[in-house]
Formats: C-alpha cells, structure tokens, sequence
C-alpha cells in the first residue's frame, strides 16, 4: 500500500485523485488546499487547508500552478516523503529530502471522462530509491510509463503546445469558417478524427496531403482569396511555406 | 438496383468503388482510366480505358483530378446518366443534361480502411429529380448525408486545409522537435487524440488551454528561446497572437 497526499484541488489534481482512489494499492491520504471551497470536490476524502495538518506519508504529489511549485517544495524541505510534482514546465527540484517528477502528458478538462492506464506518465527522480517508488506508484494507474529528463521533459512540453494548444486553435478557424457559411462544423469531425488517427499510425511527414505539398498555386491563390480575416490569411501563408520549405526536396 | 460507372482509380475512386461494391443495391458497372495499368487493382470489374466503350447506367461518377473535371463532363455532355463529380473545389457543372456532386469530407489513403458510412457525403444536383437519385445513392453507402451548395462546398474546401493538412503540419513540428530532443513521438498521441475527441465534443473554442490563452508571458518566453528553427518560431508567435486576439475580451 502506497500512502499519497495530493496538493491542489485543479483538473489534474481531481483526475489523479480519481486514478489513485481506484487503485486498491493506492490509499489517498488527504488533499490540501489553501481554499476550503476547492475541496468541496473531493467527498470521500480527507481535506486541509494547512501543510502543518499533513500526516506521514510515502508521497506527496504537488500539483498546483507551475508558479507555485518551488516555493511549496521548500515548505516541504525538511519531510520525508518522497516530494512530486506534476508540471511539464518545472525542472526536476532539489530543495526537499526525496524528489521527483510525475507528469501526466494529457490535456484534462472536468467535463470529459480520461481512462487513465492510456495516460503517458513521465518520471524522473534524483536517486535510483526514489525513481522505483515513483515507478511503483505510476504502474498502478498508468499503462504508459516513459523515463524522461528535466531537458526531455521541456521539449515534450513545447511540442504539445503544437500539437494540441496549436492545433485547436485551427479547429477553432475551420469553426469560424463554417460559421461564417452557415455549413455545420460537424461536418469536419471525421476528418479531424481521420487526420489524427493517420499521424499516429505514421510519421506525420509521410501522410502530409493538400494543396501546399502538391503546390497547387491555383487552389493556393481561390483559397487566399477566400479568406477576409488578415489574421487567417497570415496564417495559412506562413504554414503553406513551411510545408512547401519542409517537403522542399519533393517539390 | 442503381447502375454506376466510375471514372477514375486513385484513392477516392477506389474507395467508393468498394463502398458501392459491398452495396446489394448498387452495382458498378465499368471503371474507366486512360492508364490500363492503374486499372489492375480493380480485379472483380470490367475496366474500360476508352469512354466510347461506356455503356449505359444511371450514374456516371468523375473522381479525377480537379483540372480534368470540366473537360470530361463536357465529353459527356450527350450522354443521359446522372453525371457527379468528387472534388471538393470544383462547382457544379451546367454542361452535360443531368449534373450533380458527390463530395466525401474525408482523408482518403490506400494504406488506412475507412467506414464509409461515417463518412460526410455533400451532395448538390441541378434540378429535384437528380437530387433524389444522387440521394439514394449516397444514402446506400453512408449515413452522413448533407445537401451542400457549391459556396458552401468551397468554405468546407478551406476549412479542411485547416483542420486536417495544416493540423498535420503541426504534429510534423512535435514530431521533429521529439526527434531533435530523443523523445518518442509516441509520448504525444494520446494528447493528439485526446485534443480532437474535445474538439469535436465542444466548440473548440471554448476548449482552447495552453500558455497563449492564459497569457503566461514566461513559458511563452522560455518556448521561443527554446525554438532553433526560424521558421517554427515565427509559427509559434503567429499562432499565439491569434490565440491572445481571439480571445481578447478574457484577457
């Protein structure tokens, strides 16, 4: 049995919250927060709202803004629980006994349901010790375990602002565009699903369509015609040559 | 029984040809291509690579390239079947007796199956007695049937470019960050997918995260730093402010 106490009452902590509670090997001690009316939540747990409340435990996982997290991990120094936090952006600290990283690379919204054991977990402690704890703990709720570096972590960080922050914000443009014709955005949906299913079967190079990679200038010049907002038109220049700059060599 | 000839065996020819096929209420009579040899992967059909050995149908399908649409309906201009074309930026054509478009909203490629009958069919004809037919037809392969005008048809063209070929663009950024930084791409699928379930579930906009929409100046900050390539950078800014200008009024 692996004692866990969780810090932050927000999307990812309520959705670890879930996943630990599920497991019969996890038992979620209590949950902080320095507001009483975050915790609400949490039902059948037991909450705080004061560090000095906190029981013993094997883990304290630290999930609170990026902001945050140095500052708590210091309040946290002189304990001996193994210290985590779960932040993409935050290198790995050094300021408590034992600590590490517990970095669910998933977008978490309280309205949809995630099946946690395909979460990708990304770990990484300052001692052998205390990666195999964390290893432990991971495996129980997660299928998808990878080992990743403070430097890795970064990187992954950025590119899912590409993949994920990046890419909604175009479905958000093929949104307005439909709006803007009276054609129902859902018509698109199996296309997106479509588009994403071919980018993770392969390498997104290789299954790179449209008029760009074909430099279908005719196509190109009726689309940018099309196009009224200066913003949009910026936007679908700029990724046109650089689909045409990264496939250069095909052209 | 509806009576169909195809023109055409690239990847959209091919896969309605066995959409239609798997249909005990359509029969393909003829498939036609100029080339003999791209006609070989068609084995149960008759194949045909002079127009003037087409024989009689109710339907004649073009799915060529956009630039030979309007010639070939015009070398059909005499004949009496429904005849339909496949592109996407291409009008309905006025030239032959009975015209129409059969346009499917999806990604088509030789290596993925598809389910056709998720698949959105946007259909257009000149007059109420080819609509019903085209209708029918559509009707007998997918269940995702929109009448769609040839205005509205070309929006849907441009906002496919956005959502699917500049989407794919953007996991092609993650994945080379992933490989310039020795992380597996792998890592991100579950966010891709997870980012498009959400997508198609809300209005994307209201589901927009990440550092753009919060304004965190720092890890904005500390991801162009990050950025080597020119080009990825000047994407990432320009996205960001379309973010920040779309959701101005929350800043």
């Amino acid at each position: 049995m692996i004692k866990v106490s969780i810090l932050g009452a927000g999307n990812v902590a309520t959705h670890l919250f879930r996943a630990f509670t599920e497991s019969p090997e996890i038992e979620v001690q209590q949950v902080y927060n320095h507001r009483r009316e975050s915790l609400e939540q949490f039902t059948n747990a037991a909450t705080i709202t004061d560090l000095k409340d906190l029981k013993p435990a094997d883990v304290i996982l630290i999930s609170l803004k990026d902001d945050l997290v140095s500052t708590y991990v210091e309040k946290l120094q002189d304990r001996n629980e193994l210290i985590l936090h779960t932040s993409g952006s935050v290198p790995l600290q050094k300021t408590a006994k034992n600590n590490g990283v517990f970095y669910p690379l998933q977008t978490f919204s309280k309205q949809e349901e995630v099946n946690f054991k395909e979460v990708p977990l990304c770990l990484e402690a300052d001692s052998e010790k205390n990666y195999q704890l964390l290893e432990q703990l991971a495996k129980l709720v997660s299928d998808k375990i990878y080992p990743i570096s403070s430097t890795q972590r970064k990187s992954l960080h950025l590119s899912a602002v590409f993949v994920c922050n990046f890419v909604n914000h175009l479905y958000q443009i093929g949104e307005d565009l439909c709006e803007q014709n009276q054609v129902p955005f859902e018509i698109l949906h199996a296309l997106m699903t479509e588009t994403t299913k071919k980018a993770t079967h392969n390498s997104p190079k290789r299954v790179q369509t449209g008029p760009a990679i074909r430099n279908d200038q005719k196509t190109i010049s009726s689309h940018l015609a099309q196009l009224d907002d200066a913003n949009f038109k910026e936007i679908y220049k700029l990724l046109t040559q650089s689909i045409q700059r990264t496939h250069g060599k095909k052209l």
